[in-house]
């Protein structure tokens, strides 16, 4: 028998889930900069985001400084679908690791988008409906956030465009048929569907699709069909927002049973699970009340925080988006072709890039066999079959927990469980096999991407 | 806004999760018949089962008089990795369906087994473990069993081996990768590995398999390796005893809400999910202490209860099993290759068949296409993607809360949503594409599973 006076998980009450979110930028001394019009290299007005963005979101995109957004109660019960989400003290793992830290996972899985890219595309699709929208466009990696935003458009019958990286389409066309369920459409990216993916194509015929060229093209569709707005599932201030959720329950959660954290771990790659998971502790840091140990943790292959550069960049390869001052590779950068997961964002929030920068976090980078490693130890121990982007996280806590081992330590460690793993078996399967290898891109790789980024006086 | 006193999921405290599985076959006048051995016909023995299962599990299965069986604590804290199961309002399907019915159900499927199966599966492997064996043997359908098994013995170290129904193996490769990862190894059915699978192979070479088939090799298997047993994912006693931690958790939570139901609706292939739902109501039920009536939801194209006989029959295709006293199409029966899901066993739980002879319950059948119709409706409205098994329950309930619509009637629907889709999009795709088609054996087609009925006198 496994003592435990913490139980395994800890549920709110349904009337204990958090009826605001919380804006982290509002505790912030200096606040992430502004985007820029990508013509002019001026901070965009709400005027000039509305025609890509609905107007709510353009208000939330763009105010530093209140602290609280009350959710609507349309939100509110949907969240109830499959909210609040369990906070899971990793009892199993802790054992199979012999260590006298406490694990604690914050559990955003269980729906079927199966991460917590839900929380947000339930707001910005409730918010497209208010505005009497037809419809919405955007673009997927792994295909969480376009399973979100489908099953959100599906509840609120909005019409859903979906633009998905070519690789992931191919290496995971049940996603699709998920999409296709919610009544989605899902195009392949790029494609010729668009202006920008045909010059893409043209350039590249090989290429197997970024995030960023997905994003140029479900913008240029938003914008140029009435009565449809585009959507982002990551990088946005905005989503950060609706994200906190994640973290106000977290932290509700730990006050339930008498528990704070030392060192809270999240992987990133555009930052909405890393932003919504710290934005209240993050906040106590900011004003003074307390100190945690932050830690993003990201693809080797894909290193934005640990080896980008902290500039305006382009969000997307089109370069038709706002410029954004992020830690970025450039808006050119592709990840190789055998990198398995999501977390493939050449970008990073603008929010988490500032509080990098002044220090209020750590980063690090981990090669995806490691990441794949601590996947299958999680899921054996524990149960659940972790996404790979996820087990970014697992295997950052893991490393914390085997250094308490060492030091005897007991200290509080918190990561973001953001998904599962069922639609990432051709992943699975290849480091099964022993098919799976690492990809750590070069200085030069990395010169390239640098090479494209504007020019922007700061 | 949704109005609700009721919450949307009520979960119980983990220490209110029951530490005791209820025997129904305890509260029964007309007891289940027993197994017999398929030579002598004779009823069988402790010692004759112990070869084939583990100890602790012939005693369970034998036990036709003891109400309650104590939980070990190690099962109970696997138990805490995934349950409480969450009892679900289904106000936003209630509200699709404009009906005045209260939509209720039990939702089994957050755990990476992705259905009921690992109730079981744990239970299983612990006594096998405590039994000092080296591993266990099984077959699977649809692949939650096998998932399952592959988790729990993950878990407890023990060697998993799984025979695949070749058709499900073919429809569902990532779910032998979920094996895999959680190290369990997994072979399509029949195979050559086995004399048994040789000898179907040889009368039937284009054979997509049958869970019939798949059980005589995994028996097969266990029997002639010193340290292995077989176990079974449903159809046996001891398997609907470890199930009712189901219905015992669904009792308490309406306890908890204050709450009775009146319909209590659960998919049947073996009867492992229905058996356990209905446990503890179906105890009041012959006690005399409450009604209810309890609805079993089976496959058109498997219809066992509803088309099948109530006789002895070899519960495997190889005729080497037990007999068992059920409703049955014939061992040698096996479902059209367009029957997309799991459900597709020839037979029935003897106590789940005993009881529907004796009429404690009712039976129907639905097509798959109006199934999937209704699993379309349910995720779109509920958020989740569900099982084509867990689908059939959800087709039922509907039906019958769209009869409260015509009457008026407020009545309280229970369902036992067992599981997940996520491993059944090739179905689901094949729907999307509006290629699915129904299939409904003819009498003709049954009589040939009947034919191959062994003579047993009653």
């Amino acid at each position: 028998m496994i003592e435990n006076k913490i139980p395994y998980k800890t549920y709110l009450d349904e009337n204990e889930i958090p009826t605001a979110w919380y804006n982290l930028r509002a505790d912030m001394k200096v606040k992430p900069a502004p985007l820029l019009n990508p013509a002019t290299h001026k901070p965009l007005s709400a005027d000039e985001l509305t025609p890509i963005f609905c107007e709510e979101l353009v208000k939330q995109e763009l105010d530093n400084d209140t602290a609280f957004f009350p959710i609507p109660q349309e939100i509110l019960d949907f969240y109830k679908m499959y909210r609040p989400s369990p906070l899971v003290r990793a009892y199993c793992l802790e054992k199979v690791l012999d260590t006298p830290a406490k694990i604690y996972y914050k559990f955003e899985g269980n729906n079927t988008s199966g991460s917590h890219k839900l929380n947000s595309a339930i707001a910005q699709a409730y918010y497209a409906k208010k505005q009497g929208l037809k419809g919405v466009t955007t673009e997927t990696g792994a295909g969480q956030w376009g399973t979100a935003l489908s099953m959100a458009c599906a509840y609120l019958g909005l019409d859903c465009k979906v633009f998905m990286v070519k690789v992931s389409y191919e290496q995971k066309p049940f996603r699709r048929e998920v999409m296709r369920t919610y009544g989605a459409s899902v195009t392949p990216s790029p494609s010729m569907e668009t202006a920008v993916g045909r010059k893409i194509l043209a350039e590249h015929p090989g290429t197997t699709g970024s995030l960023g060229c997905a994003i140029s093209e479900a913008v240029e569709v938003a914008t140029q069909n009435p009565g449809y707005r585009y959507v982002l599932g990551s990088v946005l201030n905005q989503v950060l927002l609706h994200q906190s959720i994640i973290g106000l329950e977290t932290k509700a959660a730990f006050d339930k049973i008498g528990v704070k954290p030392d060192i809270i771990i999240g992987c990133a790659g555009g930052g909405s699970n890393l932003g919504g998971l710290i934005a209240p502790f993050m906040g106590e840091k900011l004003r003074g009340e307390a100190d945690y140990r932050i830690i993003a943790v990201e693809p080797a292959s894909c290193p934005s925080f640990t080896r980008g550069k902290f500039a305006y960049d382009f969000c997307d390869t089109g370069m038709i988006c706002p410029l954004a001052k992020m830690y970025t590779l450039g808006s050119g950068f592709i990840p190789s072709p055998n990198h398995a997961g999501g977390l493939r964002f050449h970008g990073m929030s603008t929010t988490l890039s500032q509080l990098y920068h002044d220090g209020y976090m750590e980063a690090r980078s981990v090669e995806q066999t490691s990441v794949f490693e601590a996947a299958e130890l999680f899921a054996r121990s524990e149960g659940i079959l972790p996404a790979p982007e996820s087990s970014h996280a697992i295997r950052a806590a893991m490393d914390e927990a085997l250094r308490c081992r060492e030091t005897g330590e007991e200290k509080n460690i918190l990561f973001g469980l953001t998904g599962t793993g069922y639609f990432d078996l051709v992943a699975y399967q290849k480091f099964n096999d022993g098919q799976m290898t690492d990809y750590i891109p070069t200085d030069a790789d990395l010169a390239v991407g640098f090479a494209g980024l504007p020019k922007v006086e700061d």
